[in-house]
C-alpha cells in the first residue's frame, strides 16, 4: 500500500459553485486514490510521511478537454484572422510538418512537461493526420505522467497543401494506429476533425470503429457562422450542424464537441439528450472572433460544460488563464444577452475547469474518495497586504493571477509529475 | 555627450497600424534622446560601445495611460463585483490605508520595480488621497526610473470607512502637495477622482488650480451604466456626464479621461472637440463587466485614444497583457456592433499602448529623432519552430505571449532601468 500525504489549504469543488475548503488540511490518498480529506491526521497514519506545503493552496489540478498538440509550435500567431483563414494560412502547414518524427518528438516533449508544469493533469487532445507522430504524442504524454485520451485526426477532403489523406488512407491509418496503442494512461479516441473536413464515407466508418472498438469521440460543433454555412451546403439532407454527426454514430454520451458557440435551442436540446460534452474554449473563441457560446444557458439546461485551452486557437496552455477566459467570456455574453445571462463565478468557472470533466473519467466531482488523485500545490502571492486574506480571497486571486514559480507540485493518478 | 547604441531588430509603431522595422539595425540615442535608426552603424559611431542584443527584439517600451497605486495590494481580487459594489468592498478600504506610510513605501517600491520590469515607463497614475504616500509614490517612481505624472486624489462625498476628506482638507492637502512636487521625470497631475466624488466646490478648486498652475488633469469618464444615473441625480443641469468636468474647467486638450465605455456621439464629439484624451482600460471593462469601449469608432472619429491597465479594476500591470485585451475588447466590440467595426490588429493595439501617448508627452510616434528613448529589449521563444519567422511574426506572438525572463532589459529616458 503506498500512502501520500499531503498537507496544506486544501481547495475542491465539490458542486458547481461550491468550493470545498479544509484550512490546515490533510489530503490522503493510497495507491493513487483518494482516501480523504482530513481537518486532523487520522491516527492510523501518524506514522506516514506528510509532504507538508505550509501555507500553500493544495487544488484540483484541471482537465484540458480539448486542444490540438501540433498546434503547439503556433501559438499566439496568426490572432488576426478568422478561423477559415487561419486553418489555411497557420494551421495545416504547421501541422502538416509533424510527419517528420523528430520534429514531432521535440515538440511534444516539451508540450507534455509543459502541461505538467502548468498543472495541467488530464487531457483529450487532437493530434495530426499521422500515425507516427500521434504515437510519438501518446508516449511523451504518457511518460510526463498526464492522462486521458489523444485521437489521429481524420481528414479526407477540405485540407492544405500536403495535409490531407485519401479516405482509404484515413481509415486504414487510424485502424493500425488503434492496434498499437498500448499506453497505460494515455488511450485513444476517434477524432474525425470536423464536418467539413471528413467525406460521409469517412464520417460512416469512423462511427463503425468508434461503435465496434468502444472508444470516445471528439470533434467540433457550430465554432463559426462561416463554418455553419458551409456544413449546411455539405449535408443539404440535415437541418443542423449535429446531425451531420449523429447520422453516422458519432454522437453519444462519450463524444466531446468543442466550441458550440452558436448551438440554438434546438442543437442545445440535443447536446443535453444525448449526453454530448460541449467543449467552452473561451479564449480561442475570443480571438478568432467565433463568438461567445451561452455557457450559463448551457449549464442551466443541465449540458455537460467542459473546458478546453484549444491552443493554438487558444494562445496559452494554462488552465488558469483559460478559466480566466470563460470568465470573461461569460461577462461579455451577459452583455449581449442584454443583462439578462449571469456571468460565471471564480467557483463555477473553477469547477468547469476540474469536476465537470471528472464523469467523462469515470470519476466523482472535487477530491471524491476513490478518484484518482490529481493535484496541484500553489504557492500565492509576496504583494503586501493591506489585512489577512481568508483562503477563498487567495484562492480567487490566484485564479486570476499568479507569480512566476507559484505551482510548486502538480500530482496525476497520485504521483507527483512536476516539483519545484 | 552621452551615446546610446542599441543593436538588435528594432520594432516601432511610427504611425497607426503600421510598424517600422529594421532587422539587425541600430538605435542611437544621445544624452537621451533619439538620434535615429539605423541599418548600418554610421562612420562617426564606429569607436562607441555598441549594446548587442543579437536577433532580440528592441520595441517602444510602453505608455500606462491609467492605474491606480493604492489599489495594487488587491490586484486580482473581487473580480465578480461590479463597479460601485467593488469599489465600496475593496477599493476604498484598501486605498484607506496608505495612510500608513510604511505601508505605502514597501508597496510603491514593489510596484515602480515592477512596472520598470515589465517595460512600462511612463505613467499617469492616480494615487490615494493622502499627501504624504503620494510624494512616496512619486518618489519611488523617480528612483526606479519611471516618468510621467502622479495625481493625489480628491473626494470629499460618497467614499468609504475613513476614505474621505472634506472640501477644505481636499483642497488645502492639494495645495501642500504641490509644492512638495519637485520631482525631475514625475510630475503632479490634478486628480478628482470622479464627479460622484467631489462636490461642486472642490471640482470648481481643482479646475482653479489646474489652470493656475498649468497642470493636466485626469478623471473617469462614463464606465458604467450605474454611475451615469448618478451622475445625471447629482447634476441635473448638466445634459451629460461630460459637461460636470467642463463646468469647472477641468476638461481640455490636457485632460485624460479613463473608459469612456458608455460615450455616445454627443460625448465623443465633446472630447474630440475638446482634444480629451480617452484612456481605454480593456481589461479593467472585463473584469468589472463595464462594457465594451467604442475604440474603433473614436480612433476613427479622431479621438486621442491610449491604454491604461486600471489596475486593480484590471488584474495585470503588463501592457503587453493590457494591448491584447485591448485587441479583445474590441472583437466583442465587433460582435456586439453586430460585424459592423473592425477589431484591432496587433500593429494597431501597440500603437495606441506605445506612440499614441508621444503627444500628450510633447513627442512624436514611435522611434523618432528627438523623442526621449523608451525602449525594451526581448527575448522570444524557444518553441520548436517548422520553418523561420519573420521579425513581423515573431512581433504579434512576442504581444500574445512571452516566456518568463523574456524581457532583457528596459530603457527609460535613454537610462537602462531594468536589465536581466
Amino acid at each position: 500500500m503506498e500512502t501520500l500525504i499531503i498537507k496544506g489549504n486544501i481547495i475542491s469543488a465539490a458542486e458547481f459553485g461550491e468550493l470545498e475548503i479544509t484550512e490546515n488540511g490533510y489530503l490522503i490518498a493510497e495507491n493513487g486514490k483518494i482516501k480523504g480529506i482530513y481537518q486532523e491526521l487520522p491516527r492510523e497514519y501518524e506514522e506516514s510521511k506528510v509532504e507538508d506545503y505550509g501555507d500553500a493552496l493544495v487544488m484540483q489540478s484541471f482537465a484540458d478537454m480539448h486542444l490540438h498538440a501540433p498546434q503547439y509550435p503556433m501559438l499566439g500567431m496568426g490572432m488576426d484572422m478568422p478561423l477559415l483563414e487561419w486553418l489555411n494560412t497557420y494551421t495545416f502547414p504547421t501541422e502538416a510538418c509533424f510527419k517528420d518524427q523528430d520534429f514531432a518528438r521535440r515538440a511534444y516533449h516539451r508540450l507534455a512537461r509543459e502541461l505538467a508544469a502548468k498543472g495541467t493533469t488530464r487531457v483529450c487532445m487532437f493530434s495530426s493526420i499521422h500515425r507516427e507522430a500521434t504515437l510519438i504524442l501518446m508516449e511523451e504524454l504518457e511518460n510526463a505522467g498526464i492522462t486521458g485520451y489523444v485521437g489521429k485526426v481524420n481528414m479526407d477532403r477540405n485540407g492544405g497543401v500536403n495535409y490531407q489523406e485519401t479516405t482509404e488512407e484515413s481509415i486504414s491509418e487510424t485502424v493500425k494506429w488503434l492496434e498499437r496503442c498500448n499506453f497505460e494512461h494515455i488511450k485513444p479516441m476517434i477524432t474525425p476533425r470536423f464536418t467539413p473536413s471528413c467525406s460521409n464515407e469517412l464520417m460512416q466508418e469512423l462511427g463503425r470503429i468508434a461503435k465496434e472498438k468502444n472508444l470516445p469521440i471528439q470533434s467540433h460543433l457550430s465554432e463559426n457562422t462561416g463554418e455553419l454555412d458551409m456544413v449546411k451546403k455539405l449535408h443539404p439532407d440535415c437541418a443542423q450542424y449535429w446531425e451531420t454527426y449523429q447520422k453516422y454514430g458519432l454522437w453519444n454520451d462519450r463524444t466531446l464537441m468543442a466550441h458550440c458557440v452558436w448551438s440554438d435551442d434546438r442543437e442545445r436540446k440535443a447536446i443535453k439528450d444525448a449526453g454530448v460534452w460541449a467543449v467552452h474554449c473561451a479564449a480561442s473563441n475570443e480571438n478568432l472572433v467565433s463568438g461567445y457560446a451561452p455557457v450559463r444557458v448551457m449549464v442551466n439546461e443541465g449540458v455537460n460544460v467542459v473546458l478546453g485551452s484549444d491552443i493554438a486557437g487558444g494562445d496559452h496552455l494554462s488552465m488558469f488563464k483559460n478559466i480566466t477566459a470563460a470568465i470573461r467570456a461569460s461577462k461579455a455574453r451577459r452583455i449581449l444577452d442584454d443583462w439578462k445571462t449571469e456571468f460565471l463565478s471564480v467557483e463555477e468557472a473553477f469547477y468547469l475547469g476540474t469536476s465537470a470533466a471528472a464523469p467523462f473519467f469515470g470519476e466523482k466531482p472535487g477530491f471524491a474518495p476513490g478518484n484518482a488523485l490529481h493535484a496541484l500545490v500553489l504557492e500565492d502571492f509576496s504583494l503586501p497586504s493591506v489585512r489577512p486574506l481568508s483562503v477563498r480571497e487567495r484562492f480567487g486571486r490566484a485564479i486570476y493571477r499568479r507569480e512566476h514559480g507559484g505551482i510548486r507540485a502538480v500530482y496525476s493518478e497520485g504521483k507527483k509529475i512536476f516539483s519545484k
